[in-house]
C-alpha cells in the first residue's frame, strides 16, 4: 500500500495519456468531500462539500476545501457531479460559484433541488443538469454514467468516468441495503457491468470501513419505532436530520397509524420536507400534516412533532426545547425520539439535550437505549463485496479520517488487490493514473479555508492560536504612558485583564519588569513604540507564566507622556 | 418519585431524630462525587472528588464541590469516608484539607496509599484510618460498617452508616462481576444480611443505569488481549487507566505468556503500578518488568509498554506518540492497544490519537473494534438484583447525569419501590430521612469551584463567559485619546485586533461612531474616563455586532491628551 508522506513536493506535469486525481477534501477528515479529475487541461470535479469546525476551531461557521490549486483554472471546470445532497457534499458549491458562476451542477433531481434552494439563500442562479441513474453525459474529454447508491439520503449517485487513462468508479457515500424504503438498491449489478469493462481506479467510501459486518437495514428501525408510538401516553416528538427523507417517512407513517397528526418544527426541517413532498420523495397521507397551531390544539395523544436539533444545536428546536426557550414546553409524559446518529464531537451537546428533556419528565428514546438508528455508510462486509464484484486494478479510498481511509485500504488488499495498487492520499495529494497504475506523483495546497463572519478564509491559523490562547488563558491589556525625556514610566502602568482568573490588582506586582524594561531599552536607545511594546509583551508575559503558570495573550500599548 | 425544583430554599432545622443528606457533587453530573450526612450536629462525608471540565470550561483544570455549606462546620466532621481511589471520588481531598487538616480519612489499604501519593503532592500529612470489608467503626454518632464491592480498581468499599435516623448504604462506584480476577466479588451477602436488619435508605451507583443487562466480566477481555500479544508482528504498546490494576494485569500476563518484558511509561503509571505492587494488588512475575532503557534494547517482537494517554490527553505519552513527540516512535508494525474507555467528550482526542498512530503505521486496538474494555459500573440488570435483594425503603439514585438518575430511579419503582419513597435530588439538594421517609426539604449552596492556575475560586463564571466570547469572537482593544479641554478625539483612535477575523483596519470605520459618543458625552457632560469607556464599548460593540454579524470582547482605554 503506497500513502503520502510530508515531503511530498509540487507534481511534475501529468503526462498526455494519464488522468490525475486530487482529493482537496475528505481525505483525512469527515467531511468538505471534493475530489478533482483532471483530463487533457480539464477539470472534473466530484462534490463540493463543508467540513464543520472542532472545538479547537472556535467561532468558525464552517471549513472549505482550499480551491487554490484550480483557482486560476476555473474556466477549465466542464462541471461539479454531485452524488447527493448532504452539507458535506454541497455545502461548498456556493463559493466556488462565487468564483466561477456558471459552472455547470450535474446531480440528480433531489440533490438539485436541494443545492437550488442552498443557492437562493446566496443569489446564486445556478446552471443545473439532472441526471438519473443509467444516464450518459460527455463533459469536456470526461464521459460520465451514473449509477444508483443507497444512503441516508434518496437519490443518490455514483459517478463512473470514462478517459484515454481508463475508467473510474466513485461510490460517493453509500451503503448496500438490500430493503431500502424506495426500493432503489445500490446498483451492484451495473458495478459488476463495469467490472466486465474493467474499473481501473475504484474511489470508495471508507466512513464505515472499521465497523465489522452489515449495516442493518432501515427498515428494521420500524419496531422500535412502532414502540414508541404504542407506550407513548402524551406527545411524541422527534427529532431527525431534515435531509433523512426515509427515516422520516417511517415516522409519518407511524403517526398515522396511531391516530396522530404530525408537525414539523424548525427551518430547515419544513424547507426540506416540503421540497421532498413536491417531489415525491416523501408520502404524506392526506390531512396527516398539520401546521403547529392547529397540532397544539390537540390532545397530547394525538400529536406528533418532527423536529430539527438532533446533534444538540443550540439554536435548533430541540435544544431549547430543552432549556425551555421554546415555545413548546416539555412535560412529563412526554416521549422523545432521538432517531438520528451521534456525531463524534457532539457527544456532550447532545447528552446535555437528553438531560434536560428529563430533567422536565420526557421520556427520551434514542440510539444508546433502542434501535432508532442506522448508519448511512456501507459496513466492512459491504465494502467487501464491492471489492469482490469490482476487482480494480487501482484503489483510492475516499471520505474518512486516517484510521477509515487506513482501514478501507486493508480490506481492499484483503479481497486480494496488490497492495502497491492501492493509494492511502490525504487532502492535496496528487495522484495519476497513467498506464492503468496510480501513484502518489506529488501534493499542491490543501489547508483549511474558514468561513467566519461574514468572511472567507478571513479567520486563519494565527487566529485560531489567538483564540485557543484568549479561551485558555486570557487576556492582559498593559497601557505604559512613557516620558518621552526619559524613557521611563511617566505614570503607573495600568493593567486590563479581561479571561483571566487572577483579578484585580494581580499584576500590579509587574510594574518592577515593566520599569526595568524600560531602563534597558533607554540604555540601548530604543525609542520606537512598537518595538518598546514587544520587549514588554515578551517580558510581561515571562513574569506572568513565572508567577501564575499562565500565559494570557498580552497586549502592550505604550504611548509618550 | 420526588425531585428536586428550582424554587428551594434553604431547608427548616432538622428534627432531632433526622438523618440529613446533602450531595455536594456527583448529582446531575459524572464527577466529583461528595455526599455528606449530617447526624445530631456532627457530619460525615462520603466520598470528595473532582470533576473535569468541559468544552465551555477553557483552561480550568479541575472543578470541586462547593464546601461553604460545611465551611463553618469543619469542627463537626468526624470523617471522610473514601470508597475507592479514583479522582472523582479522592481528588477534592487535598482542598478539603487545606480547610481543616486533620479530618480523619478512612479507607481501604490501596485507597490510602492512593490519597497519601496525592497529598504528598500538596504536602499534607493526612490522618489515616485503615478499613477492610467487614470492619465496624464509630465515628461521632455515626456508627459504620465496610462491604467489600468490585469496580475498575481494586479494593473498593460499600458502606452502611448506622444512626437512630435508621440505616443508610452507600454503594460507592460497584458492578457485580462474579469472576473478579482478585475474587472479590460485590458481597451481595453482606447486603441481604442488611436488609434483614431493614435498609432505610439506599444511596445507589447510577453511572450505567440506562445500559440494560449486565457488565460483562473483567476476566471476558482476556481473549482479545491474547489475540494481541499472539499476532503482533512488533511492539505492543498498550495504554489504559493508571489505576485500573486489573486490567495491566491481564496484559502482564499475556506479555509474560507471550515471551516478552515489559516497561511503564508516564509518571502516574509508573508511580501507581509501585504502589500497587508493593502492596500485593498488582503480581509481576520476576524480571518481567525492565526500565524503559533495557526494554529499548529488546528485539521489537518482545517488548510492551504500558503507558498512559488512553483518552487522548494531549500532554501523556500516548499522544506524544501520535504527534511524534515522544522519544518513543511508532512505526510499521506496532500494535497499540488501548485498554480503556471512551469518557464523554474525550471522543475527538481520542480519535486524533488513533489517526495520528494509525497514519505512522500502527494497528490500533480499541473497544470500537475488539473486546478490550469493560465499564466498571454496575448496569440495570446489576441494579435490579440490588434493589430485589435489599428491598430499601427508601432510595436515592447517586454518581451521574440527570438521565442516569432517572433511569436509575425508574428502575428502582419497577421493582416495587413506592415511587413517593424514590427521591432525585440534583447537587445541594437537602434530603432528610426523617420517621423512616427521605424526603426533600430544601437546598443549599452547591455551584461549581473552579481550580485554575494557582487558585481554587479565583476563575468564575464571569471568567468563564469572558473565556468563551474571547474565543468565539476575539478581543479589539480601543484606544482613545481625549482632548481634556473638548472632550473629543485628541488624536486618531488605535484599534488593537486579536482572535477577530477582520485583521488590519476593520476597525478604522468606526472611527465616526467614536467621535459621536464623545461628542454626546461632553454635551451631556461627562468626562469620568470609566463613565466613557463603558459609552464607547457599549456603542463601538454595537457597531461591529452590525457590520460584521460579530460581538468581540471590546476593551475601550480612555487617556487624556
Amino acid at each position: 500500500m503506497r500513502h503520502s508522506h510530508p515531503e511530498l513536493q509540487k507534481p511534475k506535469p501529468l503526462p498526455k495519456n494519464g488522468l490525475r486525481v486530487v482529493g482537496l477534501g475528505g481525505l483525512g477528515e469527515i467531511g468538505r468531500n471534493m475530489t478533482v479529475f483532471e483530463y487533457q487541461g480539464k477539470l472534473l470535479i466530484v462534490d463540493c462539500g463543508v467540513l464543520f469546525p472542532e472545538e479547537h476551531q472556535p467561532g468558525i461557521d464552517v471549513i472549505l476545501p482550499d480551491f487554490s490549486w484550480i483557482r486560476d483554472r476555473l474556466d477549465a471546470i466542464v462541471g461539479v457531479v454531485l452524488t447527493h445532497g448532504h452539507e458535506d457534499h454541497i455545502g461548498g458549491v456556493p463559493y466556488l460559484l462565487r468564483e466561477r458562476a456558471d459552472i455547470p451542477l450535474i446531480g440528480s433531481r433531489l440533490t438539485l433541488a436541494l443545492i437550488k434552494e442552498k443557492l437562493k439563500e446566496h443569489r446564486i442562479r445556478p446552471e443545473l443538469r439532472e441526471v438519473a441513474e443509467g444516464d450518459e453525459l460527455d463533459l469536456g474529454p470526461f464521459s460520465t454514467e451514473f449509477l444508483a447508491v443507497n444512503h441516508s439520503i434518496p437519490d443518490g449517485l455514483a459517478v463512473a468516468i470514462r478517459t484515454g487513462a481508463g475508467l473510474v468508479l466513485h461510490t460517493g457515500d453509500f451503503k448496500m441495503d438490500q430493503f431500502p424504503l424506495d426500493q432503489r438498491i445500490t446498483d451492484l449489478r451495473g458495478f459488476a457491468r463495469l467490472a466486465d469493462e474493467g474499473v481501473d481506479l475504484f474511489l470508495v467510501d471508507s466512513t464505515n470501513a472499521e465497523v465489522p459486518g452489515f449495516t442493518t437495514s432501515e427498515r428494521d428501525l420500524a419496531p422500535a419505532i412502532q414502540k414508541v408510538f404504542r407506550d407513548a401516553p402524551r406527545r411524541v416528538i422527534v427529532s431527525s436530520f431534515a435531509s433523512h427523507v426515509h427515516r422520516i417517512q417511517q415516522v409519518l407513517d407511524a403517526a398515522h397509524q396511531h391516530g396522530r397528526k404530525v408537525a414539523f418544527v424548525g427551518r430547515s426541517m419544513v424547507r426540506n420536507m416540503g421540497v421532498a413532498q413536491d417531489l415525491g420523495y416523501l408520502d404524506v397521507p392526506p390531512n396527516l400534516v398539520v401546521p403547529l397551531h392547529e397540532l397544539e390544539k390537540l390532545p397530547p395523544n394525538k400529536a406528533t412533532l418532527i423536529c430539527t436539533g438532533s446533534q444538540g444545536e443550540p439554536m435548533a428546536a430541540l435544544s431549547r426545547m430543552a432549556n425551555r426557550d421554546h415555545k413548546i414546553r416539555v412535560a412529563e409524559g412526554d416521549t422523545v425520539l432521538m432517531a438520528s446518529s451521534v456525531i463524534p464531537g457532539n457527544e456532550n451537546a447532545i447528552s446535555n439535550v437528553i438531560n434536560g428533556l428529563t430533567r422536565w419528565g420526557a421520556h427520551v428514546v434514542h440510539k444508546g437505549n433502542a434501535k432508532v438508528h442506522v448508519s448511512g455508510h456501507a459496513s466492512a462486509g459491504e465494502l467487501v463485496y464491492c471489492y469482490n464484484i469490482i476487482e480494480p486494478r487501482n484503489v483510492m479510498p475516499v471520505h474518512g479520517e486516517w484510521r477509515h481511509l487506513r482501514a478501507n485500504a486493508d480490506l481492499a488488499i484483503s479481497t486480494g488487490i496488490d497492495p502497491d495498487h492501492v493509494v492511502i492520499a490525504e487532502d492535496g495529494v496528487v495522484v495519476d493514473l497513467v498506464d492503468g497504475h496510480a501513484k502518489i506523483t506529488g501534493k499542491v495546497a490543501a489547508g483549511n479555508v474558514y468561513v467566519d463572519a461574514q468572511t472567507v478564509g478571513g479567520a486563519t491559523e494565527a487566529t485560531l492560536q489567538d483564540r485557543r490562547t484568549l479561551a485558555e488563558e486570557g487576556v492582559v491589556t498593559v497601557l505604559v504612558i512613557v516620558d518621552a525625556d526619559t524613557g521611563l514610566l511617566a505614570d503607573r502602568p495600568e493593567f486590563l485583564v479581561r479571561g483571566f482568573v487572577h483579578q484585580d490588582g494581580a499584576f500590579d506586582p509587574a510594574e518592577p519588569i515593566i520599569e526595568r524594561t524600560l531602563a534597558r531599552a533607554a540604555s540601548e536607545g530604543i525609542a520606537d513604540a512598537h518595538q518598546l511594546e514587544q520587549m514588554l509583551t515578551r517580558d510581561i508575559g515571562r513574569w506572568s507564566h513565572k508567577t501564575f503558570r499562565r500565559s494570557p495573550l498580552i497586549i502592550s500599548i505604550v504611548i509618550d507622556a
